[in-house]
């Protein structure tokens, strides 16, 4: 592990021209480099958490030419983000004095940041663990209720304080485990064989748990990709329009008029829908409907929820059937709408074979009562068990470390029932807990470092 | 004048993703309404200029949901940049939290704010006058060290003192004139008259300095519209390269290469010159270089300094003669490039008939000396006046008003060798007195005002 100690600088606010931008600086000693070219009150004699009106000088010459009147803000190690020293100059946004700015710390010797790196030094100075690090970059790609929470969850901690007890559990009986080992041949047992299946038990059906969380933690984090399909003029436009509220797909009573595949987003209850209207599935009468048709069918594979739209006058139930079963994956979510149900009260529910048990919705496309309980419906389909205070697993490198951990305590529980020596279980035990580690960082390294926060952008 | 209490808020910062979003409050109710939204301290307990770490809350509701960890610095009024009461919220740089944020406050009453009109509440609670406050705009859109440094120097009082200083003499010599009119048929003369001819001989000169100084101060704020011009082949390409020191244009030994204008910034010691390359100037080969070359003789037209090129084997003197008094207009600064020089050494020197004196170079275009010294000379023809601690105007609108003062001054000194009565005088003496308080906003009116913070971006 490199030791993070020089001063890095970097802008933290977005590119390009505003009101005020921020050049941020994290290091010992960025105060007294600052101190330098600072004109007004002493920065270095200054508490933590303040702010000081003054000027930035071209140089450290207390005479030389002013580059702009600026705010700076204190943070003294270790009541900082990073833990280490931090200021942050607020300068009128003009890029140019924002370029002038960094180039004079440049000259000095403070080094640019790189992406991530203030995040990176703040999980290095114990400021955050690294699950907490990783949901810093989830907080400010978050674009809908359910993704900003989830990632402000993890953030302050909840998903690392699981981890870390299931951690501890397990660390508790490793220990006693090895202490077997100690004594070699005299075939003592520390650790309670049975205590020890009821914890293996128990974590087997905690990581289970958070493993099935991430399809929903993924939902919420990146939102539902929800294909509409069905026959021509069954109404899909429709139905995406009344969704949306607007006028956004071309609606004709003309059957094939939707070609290329729309794609709009729809927050129900803070999840974002990735709503995709697609050309109705049939024989294409021309090349471009064809065309249509085919990529209908490529949209229908990636969706994780298909809603399957059919008109009640103009297909038989048989025939619906027929269309789910040949579009459906065991992985995706349904829902049925009967559409056009006011030409056609007197219809029949829609009841697929065997396990199926999905939600059908008799509706008119263009009833707002039918829209908003369609709304409800999509929303549970995919968040039927999310509670807001539960623990959810929305990243993949989490979700690995996850099914490694899972797959050692089962290699622990098998090894118990096939009465394997202490040694052979402590491994397994002890590969369980690399796993669990690497999730919080107590178990890195630098490529695994390298790797998370490159994804960053820079300045955070 | 409209009274300016209600609480208003913008982002700061720059739209976009970035590590950080600031967003900023004014109004003598910003700390209260934040702090109710703020779990951590009372922020009404905390004194100016401080910062202070917690959670934006989803209403004022104590336990609703968090929107962001924030920090939040506290400006108490009158010690901030508007004179009233500013918070800035530093939050997590996703458009979405800045969102939410912004709508929390605007829910509660709290105004989006207009364009500049930070910067116009600074300006009407006195933090600074109206030139200073135009010069904030500028600042942000500076792009070259002469352009900061005129709008630092505006921002920072250089100019209005100058102004302020002129009024203010003016002004004692009104009430003098305007105390003789209540003497009547009198016919009493407070005002020294000689005294008074020495005080407008002044006043002309300096506001015919200022006014003088527009031209260089426009030069140094918006940067010099430069145009390369010649015949084919003359190596107008090849210079615009060396000036750039890069292969900007391309280049070939082909009469007619260039066809498009290209245009490229080029920063000789802080001033910005637009350099336009254009087509050469010939009896077109074809029909797109027939356009080329239009277009060359609609850009000269816009050159506030025209390079002329012309290849010493090539081109006879009176030929580039002839060419360069087609070209040039009354307002257009010259330097003309005798290129190729390396070929005929003992070519002959460059001599414009009259009044005309410009520099000529001679010089090889690839030959790095000659070009540094071409740029020493670019930079000379524009900025020979230029001194460091010099008063620019840069602004048009000052421009207007110091032409209308100089008008009424004028006026003045023609009343004074007539004879005219007091009461006339004091007429023109307050007209100018109007024009000069315009400019530092001593005398100013809504639509002056709306039409100029109007320029400025949202949250400055």
């Amino acid at each position: 592990m490199h030791h993070h100690t020089d001063t890095i600088i970097a802008l933290a606010t977005p590119q390009g021209t505003g009101a005020i931008a921020v050049l941020r600086i994290s290091g010992s000693e960025s105060i007294r480099i600052t101190n330098l070219f600072f004109r007004g009150k002493d920065l270095e004699k200054q508490p933590s958490h303040t702010v000081h009106f003054g000027t930035i000088r071209n140089s450290a010459d207390r005479n030389s030419e002013i580059i702009d009147e600026v705010l700076v803000t204190l943070f003294v190690a270790p009541k900082s983000f990073t833990g280490e020293n931090v200021v942050e100059i607020s300068t009128h946004g003009s890029p140019y004095i924002v370029q002038k700015i960094f180039q004079l710390f440049i000259d000095y010797g403070v080094r640019p940041a790189k992406a991530g790196e203030f995040t990176l030094r703040a999980f290095l100075n114990g400021r955050m663990d690294l699950s907490q690090a990783e949901a810093v970059a989830d907080l400010i790609a978050a674009d809908s209720e359910a993704s900003l929470q989830t990632a402000l969850k993890q953030m302050r901690g909840g998903f690392s304080k699981e981890i870390q007890a299931l951690r501890q559990e397990l660390i508790n009986f490793a220990s006693l485990i090895e202490l077997e080992l100690d004594f070699g041949e005299e075939d003592v047992e520390f650790a309670n064989r049975e205590q020890l299946k009821a914890l293996l038990a128990n974590l087997t059906k905690v990581l289970q748990r958070l493993l099935d969380s991430f399809r929903l933690g993924n939902v919420l984090k990146k939102g539902v990709t929800t294909v509409i399909a069905g026959r021509p003029n069954a109404g899909k436009s429709t139905l995406l329009n009344a969704l949306l509220n607007e006028e956004r797909a071309i609606v004709s009573p003309i059957a094939g008029t939707t070609r290329d595949t729309i794609e709009e987003t729809l927050l129900i209850n803070g999840i974002a829908f990735r709503l995709i209207d697609t050309a109705g599935i049939r024989e294409a009468t021309d090349t471009i409907e064809a065309i249509g048709v085919k990529r209908t069918l490529e949209k229908v594979k990636e969706a994780a929820l298909l809603v399957y739209v059919y008109d009640v006058a103009e297909t038989t139930l048989a025939e619906a059937q027929q269309d789910v079963l040949t579009l459906l994956t065991p992985t995706m979510d349904l829902v049925v709408v009967a559409n056009k149900i006011d030409l056609r009260p007197d219809s029949q529910g829609f009841v697929l074979p065997q396990t199926m048990n999905n939600p059908e919705l008799r509706l008119t496309a263009n009833n707002p009562a039918d829209i908003e309980n369609l709304k409800q419906t999509l929303w549970q389909t995919v968040a039927y068990d999310y509670q807001a205070d539960q623990t959810l697993v929305t990243n993949a490198r989490h979700y690995e470390a996850l099914q490694g951990a899972l797959q050692s305590i089962k290699a622990v529980q098998q090894g118990i029932s096939q009465s394997l020596t202490s040694d052979l279980l402590a491994l397994d035990i002890r590969t369980a807990l690399h796993y669990l580690g690497e999730i919080t960082g107590e178990i890195t390294n630098d490529d695994l470092l390298a790797n998370i926060f490159s994804k960053f952008c820079i300045g955070k």
